[in-house]
Parts: C-alpha cells; structure tokens; sequence
C-alpha cells in the first residue's frame, strides 16, 4: 500500500533509515519524539504533547535492553559492576554525546532559547527508542540498539577502564542536596627536599568528611573525596 | 522429549505453575533465583552464583514493563506521574509484598541468619523475573507481569490516591546521607479556648528547613516535611 506523506514526514523518514536503518511503520510516534517541550501546544484536553512521555518509556527500554547485554556479555561479574556499568552507558552525557553524533539533535524541534538545556540531545534519544519500541517491539529495538548504536559507538573496554571522578561526583550530590563541599590543603611537606605531599580535606557542609594525602593534589582531592563519598552513600 | 528432574526441580516446576500459571522450559534460571547470596557457594573460578544478577535483570525487565502498562494505561497523564506511580508498583515495600503474597519467598533458599533482611522477598521476586525473561523473552514476561500480578494483585487507583509520606521520606532520606532529621513540637496555641494549633519546625543535621502548622501534630509534620523535602530535592 501507499501512504502519500508530507514532505516533512518524508524527510524525518529519510533520517530515520540513514540513522537506525529502517523505514518506520507508522511515524507518528517519531514525529512526537521531535517535540521538544518549548513547542508543545494544548490539545483540546488541555493536554500538551511533547516528547516528554516518549523520554520515559524509552529510558525504561534502554535501560532494560543495555541491562540483558551486559548480563549476557559478562557472565562472571557481579551485580554491582553490572549497575556502574549501565549507569555509564546510560549517563546523561554519553546519551548526549551518542545523540549529536547520530545527529539526532538535528531533528529536535524546540524553541531557540531552550537550544541551551544541556539535556535536550540525550532527552531526544531516549524518546526515540521509545518511538522505536511502539512502533517496532522490543526484539527490533534490542537488534537497533545493540547493532547500531553499541556496536558502533560504545567503547565498553574504554568504559570499564574509565576511573570514577569522585570529587565531581560528590560536587554534583552537593549541589542536589544544597550543602557546600570545601576541598582544603591543610598541609604541605618537603619530601626528600624535593617532592611536596600534599594533604587535602574536604569538607560537606560543616563536617569533615574525608583527608587525603598524595604528592599530586589532584590525586589527593580524588581520595579524600572518594572516603567522603563512601561516608555518604555506602557505597562506590 | 520427556526430560526427567530431580524431587526438588519438580517442586519448583510445580510451584512456578501454581504462582505464574506456566511450565518452564528451563529450569536453571529459576533454581538460581531461588538462591540467596547467604548460600552462594564458589565456583572453579571463584565466582559466586547466587540471585543478585538475576534480580539486576529482573529489576530492569519489570521497569520498562511496568513502564509501558502505565505508558499505555495513561495517555494523557505526564511524566511526572508516570514516574512517581513505578516508583509506587516497584518500591521495595510492595515487591516485598507481593513476594510474601505470591509465595515466592517460600521458595528461597537463605542462611536463617539472613532472613532477618527485609528486602530478600522483593529481591527474590525481580530475581524470578529475570528468570521468567531468561527462559521465555519479553513478550512473554510482560504478559505473566500484567495479566497475574499487576492485574490481580496491585490496586493502581489506591496507589495512586495514597499520599505521600514526606515525614518518612526525609528521615529515610537522613539515614542515607547520615544526617540528623528532627520534628520538634515549637509552639502551642490554643484558638478559640478549645483547639490546639500546633507549630512543628524539622531540622536536618543543624539546619531548620521546614516548619508546619496544623491542629493535628502528624499533619504538621507532614506540613514542614513536605516544605524541608523539596528544599532538598528540587521536587516533590
């Protein structure tokens, strides 16, 4: 059968083959995924469609989908790498990175002044594996993700090795939780009459939280913020 | 092709059939969900197998599910609400719940000393999801999570009438970040010669970031909660 579409419609599905590789079936839930809250407009419910609820249920698929291969891929890996695993795959920023190189971003309508949210890239991804999900199933959403998107521009190896930034971890849980973090030098030694061991601590709101101690001060932030973050959390 | 089973997988064969209403084509993943980490025992290559992978899979697969049921269930309904009722249907209370209610937790193998952890059902329970995943795929899984447990078992209008509780959340909150929360009853008023207007402030670690007032004391404190919540989060 076929189905005389617009000219945009045409070319949103021109994009969609050249990223993802396929023809939609239906492009209704690609063209909501477009929409950026800026330019949503009231239905007569007075609801307002943007791509918002898109964004939801396709972090939940991603999520779900990136979860199973990384199950399957590392058979002898416990639950915890499993999970900082997934939440590295699933940051914010790699999703707004993998957007813009799909050039997903491109297709996003919105009003010029949100163009500043940082999220707006890594948003659009998400509603369209949720459209991907409607329009398709999961078994294509799970190929698609898997084979174009992990395969080609994941570096999982890269990922792993990656080490945790604590002290911008703990900057971030600060401003969320609206408590100040102070990272101090309390202390500098002449080692040797040559190298200086420096002694960092870090404060969260009032209380000291954590010291660290190493000949660079950004490694000795990175310790006393990780013996913080632990104190906070119970966790890495 | 018959396939014969040991006394306790066709305990299990018949126990999955009475909760979930199918036979499983492989038992393995359902005799793993079944064990604790308690009785993990080591394999050659020093891994322990228990059910907290299986729970990292299942926890995922019955987030995007129960995502899209809402998803579809609410069409005009935001993301907000849409995240706020998963988190309700998937909290730890009401896996743990519907774990005891299904059974599942009869079925567990665990060291007594452990079965004091208040989250064993609810773990037990994503752990036979992942298993249900595993052996059958989503179409599947998502089919025995809506028609035998969400269907049968979860009340969505009672969960979506029940109140937030803002005074439970921040002390929850507190225990997490290892900061002091305190309801201190500040004034008294009496109105009218007969009512007692009650002022509750809450302070967290040193700070005072909510106050109520109300002629009921728990109200009051739901009050300042409410108001030191969303100091500390940015949401409701």
């Amino acid at each position: 059968m076929f189905k005389k579409h617009c000219s945009s419609d045409q070319k949103l599905i021109n994009a969609i083959n050249n990223i993802f590789g396929f023809s939609p079936k239906n492009i209704a839930p690609y063209k909501l995924a477009c929409k950026h809250r800026s330019i949503a407009k009231s239905s007569a419910n007075g609801y307002k469609f943007s791509n918002e609820r898109l964004e939801f249920l396709g972090d939940a698929i991603l999520g779900s989908i990136v979860a199973e291969y990384l199950f399957k891929k590392f058979p002898y890996k416990d639950e915890g790498f499993l999970t900082e695993m997934r939440s590295r795959i699933v940051s914010r920023s790699n999703l707004n990175s993998l957007s813009r190189r799909l050039g997903l971003n491109q297709l996003i309508e919105t009003h010029n002044e949100s163009k500043s949210t940082n999220s707006i890239p890594g948003d659009a991804f998400e509603a369209f594996i949720g459209a991907i999900y409607l329009d398709k199933g999961y078994e294509f959403t799970r190929e698609v993700i898997i084979n174009k998107i992990i395969n080609f521009h994941i570096d999982i190896e890269e990922l792993i090795s990656t080490e945790v930034n604590f002290k911008s971890k703990l900057i971030e849980w600060g401003q969320k939780n609206k408590l100040d973090i102070n990272f101090n030098l309390v202390e500098e030694e002449e080692v040797n009459n040559k190298h200086k061991l420096y002694t960092i601590d870090v404060n969260v709101g009032n209380d000291k939280l954590g010291s660290g101690k190493d000949y660079s001060i950004k490694k000795a932030e990175q310790i006393a913020a990780k013996i913080a973050w632990e104190k906070l959390t119970g966790n890495d």
